[in-house]
């Protein structure tokens, strides 16, 4: 058997604990695997003392005390986009030692850089645990899909939202209600900003967009919408229609009038046909529909999170580093990533759901019609339920394709009127 | 930039048109992913005439010459279990040659064979192409999932048996009359036995076992059946009860009264859940549902034949290969593959759909009843539709989960009544 393939584990919440019990378990299998086994040689946590059902070797208390030690890589759960975390890849890094790393929001943010490193030092940098847990999506779009140029990419990468929106319509219940539900349950964190405003889909949408287009992680130019606005009217609306309501990250590719590639990267709730393959995505699952161009569309789903899914991500990433492949971290070398160019918001066009509360008095219908037919925008299809003189009602329409400028342009006119109550409300449909 | 990776193509089919053109449309791009350029260094192909839309370099009459040639990798796309495939792969490996194979009938017949010969001379040998096209189930499978055992894996991995049956679907239409059809559209071979037999898939699911549980590839004790014996009525039967008709091959881990792992390899017509992932693989695209166990379900799907699919998987170990993994064949050392042991056919037992083309006369279901009763099988719903007293009608049963042999001895028996018309039809369920 070779030498061993060294490492440090700094974190040892859901992932890391993943990796260790996993390690401990299959120890000898995954050596076969790798060509030599996987040594734990130092980790790392904020509290020692907490019970894990596992022991600790070689404690740290200081994670950065890592970077000394004589592990081949660093493995980093820390998580955060500086301090720490940021700190602990740079050193390991300019120590000489690989890393992986579950961290989206650190290489979403600092992934151009961290890669030059990498590069520079000829160590390699992983992290298929950052983006959709279990499901093997950065290695697939960094070393399998790469013969044909990939056109769009399109996931449920957060568990969270992806449960409260599967809730919520089982329930019929309230986006606050299902929240707090999700909250005491420990599937939705104390402060859910980061998951339910839609912030964590856009880190891995950042990454995900980097692999297929060969662009650096760019979250500048992200447009993001949270799922906090959707109800259960629209929830119901949309199956009426044939549709399900799912947060989506979106990254796709268009050409500009001199044929320049520009990249819509985006994270909104989006209405999928029931059928689609996105829309069966059920509870706190993950799924990713990559649409290679002539190579064909393809879909993967499984566990986005939890304990063995990421660590089974983590471990591939490890056996990789093992048997010592040289990958370059966004799969292509740093130099050959391009700067990512923006689409405009109206580079796809589409179909939209609308919603209006409306007090139901006369010629309100006339109303919003003409606001939108103003603007550009026409109707495909109405729901107008129940009647209820002078009191509120909804009005739902889906509309034909259309850029999302002149909608919002109507809607903010159609806001404006009396007779409507509360902010109208706008789904875009996603063919996904 | 490093020296090129020289490869050598036999077969300019599908797959190695496909190959060709990539490269020459993508080769910079390709350069950049693998950390070298990869060039052609000699083809062959049976008609040198032929018109392909490309240019062909170095042409060489026979196959075997390119393992003469100064190529580091050979792509066999021949085809076949012996004959010109085996020994060009066989003569590539002994001159030192990495191989790139889309051929699964000859890895499924001599792949641990073939994995020694490259172990022992430290070469590659890949076959992404082999299963399920552009799907990269193989690299998933080898690199990925691999943290914990896998328990299953299913799949739909002939597109010409999901596009028949899809088309029986939609239509209404006979086997016979399908197949005739994709025959004339060239969707199904002149002879299409090794599609509609099972034995393709056959071939795959050998494959697939080998990469999930770490045994040789087998085919000595796979249960075969294809789907010339599905009507129309059996699938409109299913619809009713909420299922689907599917080829599936499927590989499942159980264990004996001493714990030693078997393994139930079977290709058969199945009922999956119309909500199900797999039900929803439509036309010729295939599908596979891997249960890592403890890192839960997983879900690949995209297209599984076709030009572009195939080339993307061929490129992708080709990439491999010039970035310098070592990975073994089938993610194990040859010494560390298992022999299959066969699980018996009764140790996964499932709940089963049958149908009896019968005569209308008083008594033929309390003989059928008996029958299944008898043999200890168990009814959970039924149905019968229309009556034509002295004429044929279907009876249609769901039995609960049981095991196949009792079902079969129930069949046989009720088979020999004067009351039944045809061969009873079992299929049996499978959550996918």
């Amino acid at each position: 058997m070779n030498r061993p393939l060294k490492i440090a584990i700094a974190g040892l919440g859901t992932v890391g604990g993943g990796v260790v019990k996993a390690l401990a378990a299959r120890g000898p299998e995954l050596a076969e695997r790798a060509g030599r086994p996987i040594e734990t040689v130092a980790v790392s946590a904020r509290d020692a003392k907490k019970s894990r059902g596992f022991t600790i070797a070689n404690w740290q208390q200081d994670p950065l005390a890592l970077i000394q030690s004589d592990a081949d890589v660093v493995v980093e759960l820390i998580g955060g986009d500086e301090g720490i975390a940021r700190a602990l890849v740079e050193g390991a890094l300019d120590h000489g030692k690989h890393v992986v790393s579950a961290n989206k929001a650190l290489l979403a943010k600092h992934g151009k850089v961290l890669a030059e490193k990498a590069e520079k030092n000829k160590l390699q940098l992983k992290f298929e645990a950052a983006v959709a847990g279990g499901i093997p999506i950065v290695k697939t779009l960094r070393e399998s899909l790469i013969s044909h140029p990939v056109q769009s990419v399109k996931g449920i990468l957060n568990g969270t939202c992806n449960y409260i929106l599967t809730e919520m319509e089982a329930s019929g219940r309230s986006f606050a209600d299902v929240l707090k539900d999700a909250q005491a349950k420990g599937y939705a964190e104390a402060d859910p900003t980061l998951d339910v405003g839609g912030g964590d889909t856009a880190h891995k949408l950042a990454l995900l967009s980097s692999l297929a287009f060969g662009t650096a992680p760019d979250l500048a130019a992200m447009r993001v919408v949270g799922i906090e606005q959707i109800t259960p009217a629209d929830i119901h609306f949309a199956s009426e229609f044939g549709f399900r309501i799912k947060l989506l990250g979106v990254s796709r590719r268009s050409f500009d009038a001199k044929g320049g590639a520009r990249i819509e990267q985006v994270v909104h709730p989006a209405m999928v046909r029931a059928r689609s393959p996105l829309a069966n995505v059920d509870g706190a699952a993950n799924g990713v529909v990559v649409d290679a161009g002539e190579a064909g569309p393809y879909f993967f789903s499984g566990r986005g999170a939890g304990e063995a899914p990421t660590a089974s991500a983590v471990i591939s990433d490890l056996l990789e580093i093992a048997q010592g492949a040289f990958t370059p971290v966004f799969g292509r070398p740093v130099a050959g990533l391009a700067a990512l160019v923006p689409a405009g918001p109206d580079a796809a066009p589409t179909a939209w759901y609308l919603r209006f509360e409306v007090l139901d008095l006369p010629g309100v219908l006339a109303e919003i019609a003409g606001q939108l037919s103003q603007t550009g925008v026409s109707i495909e299809s109405m729901i107008q339920r129940g009647r209820a003189p002078g009191e509120p009602v909804a009005i739902v329409m889906i509309t034909h394709a259309t850029g999302g400028v002149a909608v919002e342009r109507a809607l903010k006119a159609i806001a404006a009127s009396d007779k409507v109550r509360s902010r109208p409300c706008m789904i875009p449909m996603e063919a996904a």
